[in-house]
């Protein structure tokens, strides 16, 4: 099963799965050998195998891209298709009435990675995208998922460089732990300009039957005075999807989270 | 990279994914090497593997389940993530106004496979699903999709067998022939009962900056008298994706599908 340098045939078609970004989605099989590293012929002969399957496909002009059968396969049985089934309902109401931008994230490995997102013509500036990832210090969703993530993540976090993206990213350890504890207390998220000076991000945890925060829904709009107004529709919507998931009703007294701080949690 | 009965490590890795299924997202080990037919050593040792790049995951009770690493490399750089992104605003839109579902699909070897899907709770009966196929010759996204179809295709369809699902179904070559003729005259097609007695499907050509039929635009609505005011709606958001996806602004005058019955197409 495994190649002469000790590398298995499974570690090289991820390399090659990798080697594809949303910027550049189509590429021949020499710019695959040379992201990979892998030696032409071998990166020929991969590709042909996963095109065989339809995890790959071949342009026209031979360039090659990720195949439509890895997609279906990988969403058709997918825990978060049944989060993202859940959820869109209550993310359609909201992107009708605020507009801009509503996403739901969740925690995957250090990073909040994004399930869905719904978006208006004409919106404020959101570095998000669908299976696009932010980091959790410094993005609405991140916060929310990092404040109820394992205690063990949100000290490696806090430990961390903390990477400054506008004057007003939590990106002192003081701070953050400060802004995890409001999240708690409050039940929400509110962060203006933390990303991007034009944009603010509100969001609130989502929860599923065993009442575990899973991910976060947040809305993207102009960093402006008013922009508070949204604070209860996210929180309704987030609240809807947690029913919707079998969420205990009533919001539970204590958070793992709240250790520290000793405040109750407010759903 | 063969092993010992001339399948390779990807193929028993493919297999391996094709064993989870929306109603089985979650399998043991021993069921994956039931359903895969591989030794359960072989099994064991493939899952552990595909687990640590995260293209599957354990539950805490061992069951294994899709990744989200795998969703995530699969839809990243998704050629069908930038149609479906120009679609869904026009699909929200659709939403909006029709309820029940709004549906977007694409043409997947002799099937509509479908990419997106939004539903109001209470709608009436629907088979599609994220990531979910239906028929060509039934369902009324295929049925737009084949009538743009490669004419091989066409061909193929309509000498197999042809599934009734209901009385109403085009289940016989001359009828198929006569519904797929009328798509390309009409830029549409209305489908009552074609699936279920229950549900009527309305579905429109989306058209990329080439011109080709690249996907369909579906509402699925009770089969009742006064269903057809949906058809203007469905044409112009698909008519919008189209515009939005660089289609050009003219009805194209033929259609490579127009070469049997010799009439112009209308979009």
């Amino acid at each position: 099963m495994r190649t002469q340098n000790g590398e298995s045939v499974l570690a090289r078609a991820v390399r090659i799965f990798e080697a594809f970004t949303p910027e550049e989605s189509a590429l021949t099989v020499s710019e695959i050998s040379r992201r990979t590293g892998l030696h032409v012929a071998t990166a020929s002969r991969l590709v042909a195998e996963l095109v065989s399957y339809g995890f790959l496909t071949r342009d026209a002009d031979r360039r090659v891209r990720v195949g439509m059968r890895l997609w279906e396969l990988a969403t058709r049985a997918s825990p978060s298709l049944s989060l993202r089934n859940a959820a869109m309902p209550f993310m359609e109401g909201v992107h009708d009435v605020v507009g801009h931008h509503v996403q739901l994230g969740v925690l995957d490995g250090d990073e909040a990675l994004f399930l869905e997102r719904l978006t208006a013509p004409g919106a404020v500036i959101n570095y998000t995208r669908v299976a696009g990832r932010l980091p959790l210090h410094a993005s609405s969703s991140g916060l929310v998922l990092l404040a109820h993530g394992p205690a063990d993540l949100r000290e490696r976090v806090l430990d961390g460089p903390l990477q400054r993206y506008t004057p007003d990213t939590p990106a002192t350890a003081a701070r953050l732990r400060a802004v995890l504890a409001e999240v708690r207390r409050q039940g929400y998220v509110y962060c203006p300009g933390y990303v991007h000076p034009d944009a603010l991000g509100v969001a609130a945890p989502v929860r599923d039957a065993s009442g575990d925060v899973v991910a976060a829904l947040a809305v993207i709009v102009p960093n402006e005075a008013g922009a508070s107004s949204v604070v209860p529709v996210v929180r309704t919507a987030a609240r809807g999807v947690s029913r919707a998931l079998g969420a205990p009703d009533a919001p539970r007294r204590r958070d793992p989270g709240d250790a520290r701080d000793g405040s109750a949690t407010a759903v």
